[in-house]
């Protein structure tokens, strides 16, 4: 406690410090929430000097743009680059004593093998840079190649959200599998919907109170329960005039007759 | 004024009074907002007495199971059957002098055309009969065959939600498909993503949060800029791996597929 950095707080009996890897909007929103729970951040890299600089005076940290110049002593490196690119940032790293984690969906934890502590840090949520979120409720999927490491990645969980919990590979996967259905997909239907209305000469707004109220239901009532629609009742009329107004061919129209399929036979 | 409609109010200089012609979903939760906005409700019909007496009751009507029993000066009519049923209905009707009109979402307005003043009242939402709505945030679409009809159901519609607009039949219909896009096949994902998420032991609940800002973020910031995921960056390492999970032949599988195709279309 020589009072060097003054920022840290005090967990598992000593003072942790994290170096932030990258300057994406996963390591934007981590390391503004580290930063908030008065963890030090004593580095942040990127390959663009620029937006490590722009992303390290947010939290107070040293910029550097060469992993050469990472500092040897910290308790966490958090990789947060493209899952393409978290090979070549290990390979470039020096060997470090401190734990080695990264927050990809899609990469296994043995990427990291080189290093003697490591595991995974995985934030579950649609992250985007300028919108701020309640860190507090995104779940926090850990994984660790050892028990003391799992335990140190528990504590700086634990600072930033009420959801950490422990996981695996296959599970880790999985939830991204769900992820890609119930975000990504979920998202490209609102687009989809959207040209469908300015077709017509309305606007994407007039949807908002059926889409909340469809996620709320989902939420509430549980997703299989809140099925509604032509599909579901098997109107079979009704789905034939939105396909003949879809155009056969369009991805629109497959769309239409692949899910509609999929809800009848569920 | 004659003190015979306790619970009317006064539109358009007189009072107004209002059949309910269906007992589901949008006929309870329509009758329950006008009954609420204090409007008289002298009869509720549906084919199966138990429920109108069930809706009756609860917006202090009369139960009928029988259209030769319907009031003959009521003001308005509003039928809210299912789709298949509403020419049945009308058929079945005495020619009232009233305004009739129907709920829904994909039935032309000339099936009304016995009548002299008819119209639509499309109230866009999913309804669940349990749950209760803010009917001031339902969008309300109205088409009349003349202009003092479109101005009582205006008078109806402006009692119940602050979103009244005309609409036509082309909107109407652009405006129904784009929701089986946003509220169907929206809440189908959710469903297969449980599903996914259920072979792993996982629970849909870990989906919430991302499910909730997946939502605000494509209201907030427009859908097709808030797209992300592996589709979006073109990343086909992930793509493959996922699509190896679910198994070629699957409607997963081609679900994933299509989608992902349209997404990298865009």
């Amino acid at each position: 406690m020589d009072g060097k950095y003054p920022f840290t707080i005090l967990l598992n009996d000593y003072f942790m410090t994290i170096v932030i890897i990258g300057s994406g909007n996963v390591a934007t929103h981590l390391a503004l929430a580290l930063a908030r729970a008065e963890i030090y951040i004593p580095q942040v890299f990127s390959r663009n000097i620029l937006h490590a600089k722009q992303l390290a005076s947010r939290v107070g940290a040293e910029p550097i743009d060469n992993l050469k110049d990472l500092s040897l002593d910290a308790d966490l490196y958090l990789i947060s680059v493209a899952d393409a690119s978290i090979e070549e940032v290990v390979q470039k790293m020096p060997l470090v004593k401190g734990v080695v984690a990264h927050t990809a969906a899609s990469v296994g934890m043995s990427v990291l093998s080189r290093f003697s502590h490591f595991g995974v840090f995985y934030p579950f949520q649609t992250f985007t840079k300028e919108k701020t979120l309640n860190f507090k409720e995104i779940p926090l999927l850990l994984e660790a190649n050892g028990d003391n490491t799992l335990k140190l990645l528990k504590s700086v969980g634990d600072s930033i959200s009420d959801k950490v919990q422990e996981s695996n590979e296959s599970k880790r996967m999985a939830l991204h599998l769900a992820a890609v259905f119930a975000c990504n997909f979920v998202n490209h239907l609102y687009t989809l919907a959207d040209e469908l209305l300015a077709d017509s000469g309305l606007k994407f707004e007039i949807l908002a109170p059926l889409i909340r109220e469809t996620t709320e239901k989902a939420l509430s009532m549980h997703p299989k329960l809140a099925q509604t629609g032509p599909a579901h009742r098997a109107d079979t009329n009704v789905m034939a005039s939105h396909l003949k107004s879809l155009k056969e061919g369009t991805v629109e129209y497959k769309i239409y007759q692949l899910l509609s399929q999929s809800i009848m036979e569920r």
